[in-house]
């Protein structure tokens, strides 16, 4: 064990400026403690000498060692003076050494994966403008713990904006704010299970693995409904014993097509009879090019279907704001996974949200963006009949995505996939959002609405020119 | 069933202005459907007829029609007509009377119950001219799908202003970024359960009930660590075979003591000879008022310390904003369990944040606020000392609360805080937070920091004139 006092050995603790000279003792030391210079066990130099050395008072010293005692990086103990504590350097260097910051991914020029919208036109103007209106507005209790469902305001202004423009039957009081889509599975997947004896949900066989793997751990079995060109097949819902089924109806993801009128009354059809629950994932129901968008399934069956909507891809994925309208009966279980999940949803940017409907802002920015995307689907689609006629674009005029089915002969997807990411473009094969592999079901799914504007002609270039070689 | 192009049942379809004839026709006919002047099964005029009956295009009749039968609101087949679908409109209705909006509880004229701070000094202004400044700075990839820990912006903002504040010794890279201490916990649970084996967690036995509860939902067992004047007392933990520790070093909640220094020393031995995680809340760690604020335990062991700080008392619970600094070990588990939770906090408040500190005016906020607090516990425990002498107020001076001891011979507090909640003043039980009933433990919670401005002299009024008829 050392004696530092009666070793000999100069610390060169420097007092930094700022903070006043007990801070600076402290804080000389505590370093000291750190980078190793002082060992565990080290006896410290009595206050009067330590004080002499730095030419400080003597108490400043005292108050200096009694704090780091406070912390723990020392030790007092009658009869053996001031110590440095066992173990209080080494860890703090092992740890400050660990992790490097991780890259933000391969960075790719171009990008057409799907699930993002143009994140260049987010209108952040209009919304730092509501948000400064809505804090100027806002009831002091908005700030404080409250209701889980989240803030009247925008319950209100969404169930308004939803029967509105998506025909949901819905009001306030059915409605939960959520942190975006993954924590509304996550919610209702625990609530069915432990308030409603679920076992077993229905999913489309194409869409987001993630989902699945939400719905396992909340404890549910998932079983696949295959998927054609009228949607999802709903009439295996019996035969699978579901208790509940998750469904994409206006424009099933990613295979782009809505669920046929059959099917939508199909779903509702099981769901009377068997008390079974439809989760309508609405994710982008607001974009639809070639006529009316088909109204929200919801709006047949309130009493069993649950309304998922998100400001995702009419807005920005960033603001982590979705909002589900619930049938009654499953509103209490629902709201009670909210509270232990996080409680209740950010306020401010409910709010916002809330603010940008009541002005209309929200309304002008879905006009302008529908506009925005069905020009770009519309350039997607002609340089694609010119250049790769080969390529057939299936699905409809909707959302922010659309399903390229390449001709029997093209090379494999991955082979594309990777073939693009050496061009420095970014691309997805359906095959990863469980599309089969193998000619037949080959195909990419192209996110036109990816792109920042500034670069979508290059992308759509460069993915012209990969496909242009295939006959 | 119904034939109503045969009855003559008059519809009084109103075509409401707006949106075209068609939107009209629609929105007539859903609306018919819904409450029920149109039953299930009834057969729908020829759209030849109805055209004629509203002097409205044919054309527009059918393409109401066929908009209607997408939606699932009717039926067509070959031979059968158009008819109302079965169950469209019954459902809708009972859902829309269901349940009422809730009551944000019972009103109180003055709330001293511990959780909040005064919800009227959140810096609106301060805060809407950051978020602008952070929204105009912003690149486009902050608005996307990104990494689970959170912006980076906030967590170099965190990892400098802690390691000044608190002494935690971190890097951004080991940071992540949550809505409020609620989903930590959660995600810390979760994690160690599921990737570190973990199957028991010692909590203090003060505390608040909710987050047991999340720990148990991960699949954690809890067991409770006795609280003295000391704090939790640690030397339990060994026996009591926990895997992790979950401590309120800096000032226990709600008993209002800090961890002593032996025991700080302790609850980092036990973690290094067993490898125990230790999961420290400091909620109120800025806040002390009558010496510099004992560091962060994490700065001792960072490889075995998870620091978790939150802006709920700092700034405002409605920001659902919180932190965790981990050791490098459990990093990948509690970002793996965050992204299956929400994917990532929503980020506009994370970089407004970020921006404050950055500028310098969290800290100015914070200064503001522990001045603030201190005036209201000096206010409090003078008014008390005064009017009620046999009333001790326990615990160190810091945070937003203190524990009013009762003398014995003192009313049950159950009756004092009914009593007081029919005077208008809503009051928290010591008992509601883990404190035994009975004479020796008979103890009030109170949140000074909790009433708004305007109110906190008539709360410390209503409060002194409850407790001074104690003798």
């Amino acid at each position: 064990m050392n004696d530092w006092a009666n070793s000999g050995v100069d610390l060169h603790l420097e007092l930094t400026a700022g903070g006043g000279t007990r801070v600076a003792v402290e804080g000389a030391l505590r370093e000291a403690v750190r980078d190793g210079r002082l060992a565990a066990g080290t006896r410290l130099p009595a206050t009067r000498v330590l004080a002499a050395d730095l030419g400080v008072a003597r108490n400043t010293v005292a108050d200096a060692y009694a704090q780091l005692v406070a912390e723990g990086w020392l030790t007092a103990r009658q009869g053996s003076g001031t110590r440095v504590a066992a173990g209080a350097g080494a860890a703090a260097q092992r740890a400050a050494a660990a992790v490097p910051e991780r890259a933000g991914g391969e960075r790719y020029a171009y990008d057409l994966r799907p699930g993002s919208p143009d994140l260049s036109a987010f209108p952040r103007a209009a919304w730092a403008a509501a948000a400064r209106r809505a804090l100027a507005a806002a009831p002091n209790e908005a700030f404080g713990y409250q209701d889980p469902r989240g803030r009247p305001e925008l319950r209100g202004a969404l169930a308004e904006y939803l029967a509105r423009v998506r025909g949901v039957r819905t009001e306030p009081a059915l409605m939960v704010v959520c942190t975006g889509f993954v924590q509304a599975a996550g919610l209702l997947g625990r609530a069915l299970r432990a308030e409603h004896g679920a076992r077993r949900i229905a999913v489309e066989a194409l869409g987001y693995p993630d989902t699945r793997t939400i719905l396992r751990l909340a404890g549910l079995e998932t079983v696949s409904l295959p998927v054609d060109g009228d949607g999802a097949r709903v009439e295996g819902l019996r035969e699978a014993r579901a208790d509940a089924v998750l469904l994409t109806p206006a424009h099933q993801f990613p295979a782009g097509v809505p669920l046929s009128p059959t099917r939508r009354t199909a779903a509702v059809a099981w769901a009377r009879a068997g008390g079974g629950v439809v989760i309508e994932d609405d994710y982008d129901g607001e974009f639809r090019y070639d006529r009316q968008p088909v109204g929200a399934l919801q709006g047949l069956a309130p009493e069993h279907v649950v309304y998922a909507g998100t400001a995702s891809k009419s807005l920005a994925p960033g603001l982590r704001l979705a909002w589900l309208a619930l049938p009654p009966a499953l509103l209490d279980a629902v709201v009670a996974q909210k509270r232990l999940a996080d409680h209740v949803s950010p306020v401010i940017d409910q709010l916002t949200l809330a603010e940008l409907i009541a002005s209309g802002a929200y309304d002008r920015h879905v006009r302008r963006m529908r506009l925005h995307y069905r020009r770009r689907r519309d350039r997607l689609t002609a340089a694609l009949a010119e250049r790769a006629p080969g390529v057939r674009v299936s699905g409809i005029a909707a959302g922010l995505h659309a399903v390229l089915e390449l001709p029997p002969g093209a090379p494999p997807v991955a082979y594309l996939v990777s073939r693009a990411a050496q061009r420095g473009l970014a691309l997805q094969g359906l095959d990863a959002l469980g599309g089969e592999e193998g000619a037949a079901g080959q195909a990419l799914v192209v996110g036109y609405g990816t792109p920042p504007e500034h670069a979508f002609a290059g992308a759509l270039e460069a993915l012209c020119g990969l496909l242009s070689a295939i006959r």
